[in-house]
C-alpha cells in the first residue's frame, strides 16, 4: 500500500477536536500524526477522552514541536478568535499547508462582518479571500483546490443545505425567510457553566440568542450566493436536551405558481449524486442521523395556507463539524468524498 | 366551616386525571366524591397511579353510579368522541349539572369545523352554542356563568395567551403569523405506542402533524375573536424529549410603527391583574414553570429584520390542561381563581 | 388569626434553599422574613431563581442584616464548613435560636470523626452533643426539643429509613451490609462542573465515591444506635441522570428463621403512624414520590439464595433535605408534622 | 479480491437486528444477502428503520425463501421460544449450517432449566450439547468450531467478563456474589408498553425483575464453570432512564490475604491479548463505550470493610448482543476476530 497522509489536530480538549479523531481512525488513507494541546501537552489523549482508552494514547503536544513540513493537512479545532491567530502562524510558516479551520474565523466575507458579529478585530484578514467555504455539495471543486478552508457552522450546514437548491431554482419569495432552530448541547461545548450544567437543561427547553446569533450572518452570506437579490433571515436558535442534533424548521413563501413537488425536484436535482443528503418524504427525526455525516431534507406546502416549510437534520458534530471537515479533507487530499465516513446512525 | 363543593372526575387513567386528583387534593373548598371509570371500576385510584399510594384510595366508580344530583361540578378527562357522549347523556339527566370538558369536543365553533378536523360527526351540535371557551384570562365572565365550559387545548393556550392582546391593540399585522410548538411528550397521552417509546422519543426530536394538526384551527377561531379579519396561522407541532412542557415561539409582522415596548406594554395591560400570566425580560424556559399553572409571556422585536417574535411558555399538564380546569372551575363555583393553585414550579 | 412564626433562611443560591422557599411558600404558619445571601445581597431572589419570578420576589440579605432577636428559627442552606462558622456566629448571639443545618457539620457524633471523614477541623465542638439528627420518624422528640438540628444527608435518610426498625427488632444478621445506592443530579448540587455537564450525565451513568463518601460513616452511626453492635456498611453511590431522586438498594443477610413478613412488619410497626413513610408491595420508582416528601420502602427475602434486599426511594431534594427540614422545623414550632408538606409527587 | 462470506439475519424488527445492519454495513468480508420477516416481508428494511434510508434498502423476505445451501451464516434476532423453532428447522435442512441465536434458548445447559428459568418446553434440547456459548473472551476455539453458537445475554456479558477471571484465579469467597446491575431501555425491546413508555422511564430510574430474572441462571452456569463449587448469585436488574448501556456493581468477598492488585493483575492477564475487554483504574461510565464492542471493568477492595467491588459496563446491544455475534461470526467464518467492529464510542 501506497503511504498515508500524514494530518495533524490542534486542539484535544473539545468535542469537535475528539469527534475528528475518533472518525479518523476510520481513515484508510490517513496517518493521525499528531494532536496539539498548549495546556494539556504531555499527558495522553485517552486520560482527557477515557472512551479512546487503549486506541487512541497519542501523547499529547505543543504545536511549535509540529512538524508542518512533514504535515500534509492541519485540522484547527480551537475556539474562533485563537483559530485565526494559529492559522497566520502557520501560514507564515508554510504558505501551502492544507488548512481546516472548524471555528467561525473565516466564513465571512470581510473583516468588517466578522468585527460586527464577532465583537473583535480580524487579526488575519489578508487570508479572507482565499478562505473556501466547506460545504463540499456546494463547492466541491474550489475546496479540492483550497488551502485554507473554513469548515461551516452547524447550523448553517443545516439551513443553508436545505435552502440553496430552491432559492438557486428560484421557487422562494424573498420578503420572508425564518429558520427557527433546535440544537442539542453539544453545541455549546466541552466547558462546564450554567447553560450546560444537566439541571439546567434536562427536561427543559429554551430559545436563546434571539436576533443576534453569528451563525445568522453565515446564512444569510451563503445563501446570499444563490439569489439574485440580498437575503434576511430571522434564525432563532433553541437549546435540546439532548446531546447531539440539529433541526431546523424552515418557513418561507414560495413564488407563485411553485408546488411541492417542484421544491421536491429541485432538492433532488441538487443531491442525488451526493452521498450524505438524503430527501425525505416524512418528516425527520434528529436519531435519524446520529454519530454520521448524513443529512435528511424534508419539503412541503401547507395547502391551506400557502407557506413553505423545510426540515432539515443533521448530527451538529458530524455533518455540522467533524464528519464535514473529514469531507472536506478527503476533497482536498484527492480521497474519494466518503472515505472514512461510513458510520451508520446510532438508533437507538 | 361551610359545607365544600362536591365535584366529580370521569376518566381516571390519562395524565389529565392524575393531574385533577393531583390538584384538587390541595384544594380546600371541594370534596372529590367520585372518580369514574368503565373500565377499571372497582380498583383503587392508587393501583392504577402508584404516586398517589396511601393518600387518594378511592374506589372507581362507574358513571351511572355517580349521583349527578348530588354533584356540583363534574370534570370530563375523557377521550374526543367520548367526551361529547358523557356531555349528551349528563346534560340528559341534569340540565344544569357543571361541566368542564377537557377533550376537543366543544372548543370550535360549529359541527362543521368539527367535522372537518376531527374527521366524524358531532353528536351533541345542540350544546355548542352554550359551551364557553375556558380560558379565564380571556372569558372570565362568561365561565362563571356557563354549566359547560370546553377546557383549551394546551398548544392553543400557550399561542392564544400570546397573540390575543396583540391583535387586540391592533399591533400585529395579519399577512403572516407563524407559531413553532415544541411539546413534552405527556401530550401524546398515557398509551403506549410508537409515538411514545422512550427509544423513539429520548435523545430525539422531530416535527409531527405538519399543517393538519387540530390545535390550528382551535387557534384560529379564538384569536380571530380579537381581530376585525379573519386570521390564518401556521402552526407546526413538535415533539420534546421532555416529561411536560410547551414552548410556542410566535413570529408575525408588528404593524407600521409598532415597537417593542408597545407589545410588551399590551401585554402588561392585558394580565398584570391575572394571577397565573408574567411578562418577562428575558426568553422564558419551560422548566421556569413546570408542575405549576403559570404561563410566562416573552415578546420582543429584531431590529434587523423588523419581525416580532413572542415565547410562551406553560406546562401543557397544568395551565395546558387540569390546572386551567380547576382555574375554571373556581370561577364556575365562586372561590378565588388561585384557590388549591399556589403549588410553585419544580426546578431542578 | 394568631400571628406566624418567623423564619429565615441563610444561603440562597442553592438547591435546598429553593426547595426551602418553594415549600414554606405553602406553610400557612410561619412567615419567611428573610433570605440572606453573602455574594448576592441586593438581588431579587427570583433573579437567581427564575421561576419565582412574581411570586417570591424578596430582596436578599447579609446575614448581619438579620435580626436574629426577632426570628423564631433559621434554616443553614450552605456548604459543611461554612455551616458551623454560620452556628457559631449565630448561637454566640443568641444561645436559644433554633437552627435548621442542612450541612453536614453537625451530623456526626465526634469532632474526630468529623475530622477523619471531611478532611477538616471542626471549629465548634462544643455544639456537637447539642445536634440532634433530624430524622422525625426516629427522633420526633428530641427534635421538639432541639435549638440544633442536623438535617441527614439525602442517602442516610433513604437507607436509615429503611434499616433501622430491621435492626431494631433484630432481624439483621451484620455480617454483611450493602447499600448500592443511586442519585440524580441535584445532589452534585448547583456549581457547575465536569460532574454536571450535561454531555457527562444524560445518557450515561456511573458510580462515584467508592469507599470512601462521607455518608457512609453518617449511615453507620445512625444505624449503629439501633444495633447492639457497632455495623460497618459497604456504600456505593452512582450518578444517575435525572434531576431528582434517590435508590437505595439495600442487601443483607436475615437472621435465621426471619421471614419475608416478619420484614415487612417490622416497616409496618415503625411507619404506619408516619404520614410520610409507605410501605410498598411492589418495588417503588423514584418518579413515585418526586417533588414530594414521601418515602417508599420495599422488603423482600429471595428465597433461592436467602438474602435479603430492600429498596428505599426518597425526593433528594425533598424528604433528602428541604422537606425533611421543614418536617423537623414543624416539630421544633410545634405545628403538625405535615404542615406545608402536602404537595403530591409529580408524575409524569 | 476474493469473494465475500454469505451471511443472512432472521428477525428485522427489533434492536438486535437492526444493530447486526449497522454493524456488518462496515464489514469487508461479507455479504448481507438477506433479511428476512414473515410479517413485514415485502418491505424494504429502510421503512422500518428510517435511519438506514438510501444506505440498506433490501426487501425483506420470508424465511422460506431464504436459499440456506448457499448462505455461508444466519443470525438469529428473534424472541426467545421462537428462536428453537427457527433452529430446528434449519438444522433439518442443512445440518452443517452456521448458525448464531442471539436469543436465550442455547444458552442453558439442560431442557430442565430451560423449562424452570423460562417457563416453557424446549422442543429441540438435541441441539444444546452442541451449542457453544459465545463468549469469545472465554470460549475462543469452540467458538470457531461451532455450529450453533447461543450468544450471551447482555447482563451476562457485563458480568462473566468481570468475575470468570476472579473465580478461575481462586481469588473469590463465594460466600457471597452480589451483581446490582443498571441497564438502558433498548434492552426491554423495540414493542410499545408501560415499560418503555417514555413517561414510565424518564427522570425515573426503579429496579425490576428482583429473584427471578432469566440472566441469573446464565450467570451462574457460566461462572460455576470456573469456580470448583457451584455458585450462587444474587442478581438485580435495574431500567437506566439511557438509550443503552449496561453498568453492573458486584459485590463479593476476596479470599483471605488477596490484595487489590491481585484483582487487577488477574483481570490483566485474561485481558491483555483481547482487543474489547480493557482493564481501566477510574470506575467507567456507560458513556465510555457507547455504540462501540468495548468493555470496560474496574476492580477494587474497600480496605474498611474488606469487600470487593467490580463495575463492568458494555453497550448492551453491541458487546452485549449483535457485536458480539459479530465478533463470534468472524472467530466461526475466520476472519480476524475485530473485523468491522472498529467504531469507536459515541461520546458525548
Amino acid at each position: 500500500m501506497h503511504s498515508r497522509k500524514k494530518v495533524a489536530i490542534a486542539g484535544a480538549t473539545g468535542y469537535t477536536g475528539s469527534e475528528l479523531v475518533r472518525i479518523l481512525h476510520q481513515h484508510p488513507g490517513i496517518e493521525l500524526i499528531a494532536i496539539t494541546s498548549e495546556s494539556h501537552a504531555g499527558k495522553k489523549f485517552s486520560e482527557i477522552h477515557p472512551q479512546f482508552l487503549g486506541i487512541v494514547d497519542h501523547r499529547l503536544i505543543k504545536l511549535d514541536d509540529l512538524d508542518i513540513n512533514n504535515t500534509d493537512l492541519i485540522f484547527l479545532a480551537l475556539p474562533h478568535g485563537v483559530s485565526m491567530e494559529y492559522v497566520k502562524v502557520l501560514k507564515g510558516k508554510n504558505r501551502n499547508l492544507k488548512i481546516i479551520d472548524l471555528s467561525g474565523d473565516f466564513r465571512l466575507g470581510s473583516p468588517e462582518l466578522y468585527r460586527q458579529w464577532y465583537k473583535k478585530d480580524h487579526i488575519f484578514p489578508q487570508a479572507i479571500p482565499d478562505a473556501v467555504f466547506g460545504l463540499p455539495e456546494l463547492y466541491r471543486e474550489a475546496i479540492a483546490n483550497a488551502t485554507l478552508v473554513a469548515n461551516p457552522g452547524c447550523y448553517p450546514t443545516s439551513a443553508i443545505l436545505a435552502l440553496a437548491p430552491l432559492l438557486g431554482a428560484e421557487l422562494i419569495d424573498q420578503g420572508m425567510l425564518l429558520i427557527d432552530a433546535k440544537s442539542g448541547v453539544s453545541g455549546a461545548g466541552v466547558k462546564p457553566g450554567d447553560t450546560t450544567h444537566f439541571a439546567n437543561v434536562h427536561d427543559n427547553f429554551k430559545a436563546y440568542g434571539l436576533c443576534f446569533h453569528r451563525h445568522t450572518i453565515e446564512i444569510e452570506e451563503q445563501i446570499g450566493r444563490f439569489s439574485e437579490q440580498s437575503v434576511k433571515v430571522q434564525f432563532t436558535p433553541h437549546l435540546l436536551p439532548v446531546d447531539r442534533g440539529i433541526l431546523s424548521t424552515i418557513y418561507f413563501r414560495p413564488r407563485k405558481g411553485v408546488e411541492e413537488s417542484d421544491l421536491v425536484n429541485a432538492l433532488h436535482i441538487a443531491y442525488d449524486a451526493s452521498e450524505f443528503v438524503h430527501i425525505v418524504s416524512v418528516p425527520p427525526s434528529i436519531k435519524n442521523v446520529r454519530g454520521s455525516n448524513f443529512c435528511h431534507i424534508y419539503a412541503t406546502i401547507d395547502r391551506r395556507t400557502g407557506n413553505g416549510i423545510l426540515i432539515s437534520v443533521i448530527d451538529n458534530l458530524v455533518k455540522g463539524a467533524s464528519g464535514q471537515a473529514v469531507q472536506n479533507m478527503n476533497l482536498m487530499l484527492n480521497f474519494d468524498e466518503g472515505t472514512g465516513l461510513k458510520q451508520l446512525p446510532l438508533k437507538p
